[in-house]
């Protein structure tokens, strides 16, 4: 990706590029009014880190939403220091002159609850025990995350979103907005999500769970309390949910049937550059991620259904929504597929609400949401100039 | 399946269907000729299990030979005893009146070298030390198979199958026979199987073996020795390789998202009725099958690439074939979707062989070549009363 730069640049960086949002630093706010989760459970006291890009307006009117997937964070755009790697994970379409542009908008990125990069999650301390979380953090809905982030928005001064924008589990938080409260929400950008998981997507997000809690160094999820993390099960999680990430045929242009030391070699060693490659990725992630909340993440994708307490009708569900949307899938994603994103777009239809649309021709799969294919970024860039207008206008 | 009785019928059994084979007793055959291995290595001994259907006639031209896919074995057809469960794993294809028909053919099936059923393997006494093979059972290929499957021929006497048939991985043993030893074999019917794997096929592997390999009960495949299998590896191995045996659609008929309980428990514990099952499946086949089989079966898999050795070209491998072939795809296989086996028709088309090719329309994915599609059953009876009619005649 053109976004990415190279360990060897990066090593070498003086400077940031031009369009980026630059050096970011990530805030905490602490939340003391007791947070009703959907489970039955209850937070006392919890934490949110997010980080923001670009000025909020005097009027309040610019501010963006931005929600995270699977395995996202707040840090969506930008570098915490000039060495980083690599900058947030949704830095292709935020930044000045990018789609969620920073000299127009003010745009807010949080960690959800039960994640593990800084906000109240299992790798976090309970203030009950003083002890960490662990397993003993709540499992949280789509529901719960939306209710947290409206707090958050309320404690930044902010009574509406310009727009709340996610992909993949961030656009089914975008849903959760614009169904339940969307007074706050002008604009609602859903992208390559689904109204629900089918029976598949549940049966991958079962097998790497299994992994996980079949893991010997699980623990029954207190590993941190034994100094030691399931690695094999986080990293069979990881390398099986990318192959629901990629296309097949983006996988055959990456790695076909390459073989690394050019020969066959008989053995359970690497053979195959695939082999190879989603090794580095299982064991990359287990570095940088905790198993509790992987957990936690595919619970909050499978119980995701907001048309369940309106008899089954997605139409009814958004029937009452005073927001306005985009929705955008990919062509040549499978794990969401187009279909599900239609699904969306003609129950909005079905109740008369205005939505824009775009399947975008592409190659890489599920994470095309992620990626600066020039067709997805014009289409992002012609709605947020419209929603930028109505502000300025 | 109608095929397949439930256990409540089958206590109560006593008689079989009237197209079945009826009761079948495996048998074994001994080899002490050295057979090379493409790897490599060398088996000086080795045995195959095997059963037998129908009569062998006087000029021994109508016998068909059966090559099994990864999880199969040389039970096809007919029952071991009247309380079995089931009949073996094609008995909707085969028997009396039924395409592979035992009134008219004579069949045989063989448990494959590396597998768990008999045949050596690496739960077999390895002869030179007197101890079970395990991981030391070498690595085997298509190519090895069809090997051993020559001298079984041979030695029960047949110069020349009428037909050779397998559907996935057997079917890629039908094509190695085609390319590679055609004067033996008439009649080529590939079903269900694909060239050689894509790279997501291979990842998917890949995955599996991984989750195997990394379960601390594997002991580096010397799990026997320490009387432990390593079961959470195995489990999440099927697991996986279930959700890629079935098409979305039959997932989402079977199950939908239905809940066991009928409401959600905010818990790990299965709760959608698709994670029920396939913890069954996963369960139950670590009571039926071997970890260092399942290791090989998948290597054999990502190996096969008969074009290899022909600059690339799958038409160039069948240029020189004297077989006449059947191909059959199935509408909803996702694992090896029809467009592969259009890879093998035009392939054989290019070099002007003889070849029908039927795409099934079908809803339960790779697994319909097991099944009582009646189209597929058709096809299969018509090319088979072909077969037939040459002999005869």
């Amino acid at each position: 990706m053109p976004s990415r730069d190279t360990p060897d640049i990066a090593s070498r960086r003086t400077a940031l590029p031009p369009n980026s949002v630059g050096l970011v630093t990530p805030q905490e706010m602490v939340f003391d009014t007791p947070l009703e989760l959907e489970g039955g459970k209850r937070l006392d006291r919890y934490h949110l880190v997010y980080e923001t890009y670009g000025t909020l307006n005097a009027d309040r009117s610019n501010a963006i939403l931005i929600c995270h997937a699977l395995s996202g964070d707040h840090h969506a755009a930008g570098y915490h220091q000039l060495s980083d790697r690599k900058p947030g994970w949704w830095d292709a379409c935020i930044g000045p002159g990018k789609p969620f542009d920073t000299r127009k908008f003010f745009i807010v990125s949080l960690n959800n609850l039960g994640g593990c990069k800084g906000s109240s999650g299992p790798t976090s301390i309970n203030p009950e025990n003083g002890k960490i979380y662990g397993p003993d953090f709540p499992i949280v809905t789509v529901g719960d995350w939306v209710n947290s982030q409206r707090r958050l928005g309320e404690q930044l001064g902010i009574r509406q979103w310009a727009a709340v924008a996610g992909g993949s589990l961030g656009g089914m938080q975008v849903m959760q907005w614009a169904i339940h409260h969307s007074d706050a929400v002008r604009h609602a950008l859903i992208i390559a999500a689904t109204p629900k998981l089918s029976a598949q997507n549940i049966a991958f997000n079962e097998v790497a769970r299994q992994a996980i809690l079949s893991d010997p160094d699980f623990h029954d999820g207190r590993y941190q309390d034994f100094g030691i993390v399931p690695r094999r099960g986080l990293m069979l999680a990881r390398m099986l949910g990318h192959i629901t990430y990629l296309s097949e045929h983006s996988m055959r242009e990456r790695f076909g049937r390459e073989l690394r030391e050019g020969r066959i070699r008989f053995g359970f060693d690497v053979e195959f550059q695939v082999e190879s490659y989603l090794r580095h990725q299982g064991t990359s992630f287990v570095d940088r991620f905790d198993a509790n909340t992987y957990l936690l993440m595919t619970k909050a994708l499978d119980y995701f259904d907001p048309a369940q307490e309106f008899g089954g009708s997605l139409a009814q569900a958004f029937q009452a929504s005073r927001s306005r949307f985009l929705v955008i899938s990919f062509t040549s994603d499978w794990r969401f597929s187009s279909a599900r994103s239609r699904e969306i777009v003609n129950a909005l239809m079905e109740v008369r609400k205005s939505v824009c649309y775009a399947d975008i021709r592409s190659t890489q799969g599920h994470d095309d949401f992620l990626m600066p294919n020039p067709d997805y970024l014009d289409v992002l860039n012609a709605y947020m100039e419209q929603v930028a207008e109505e502000i300025e206008g």
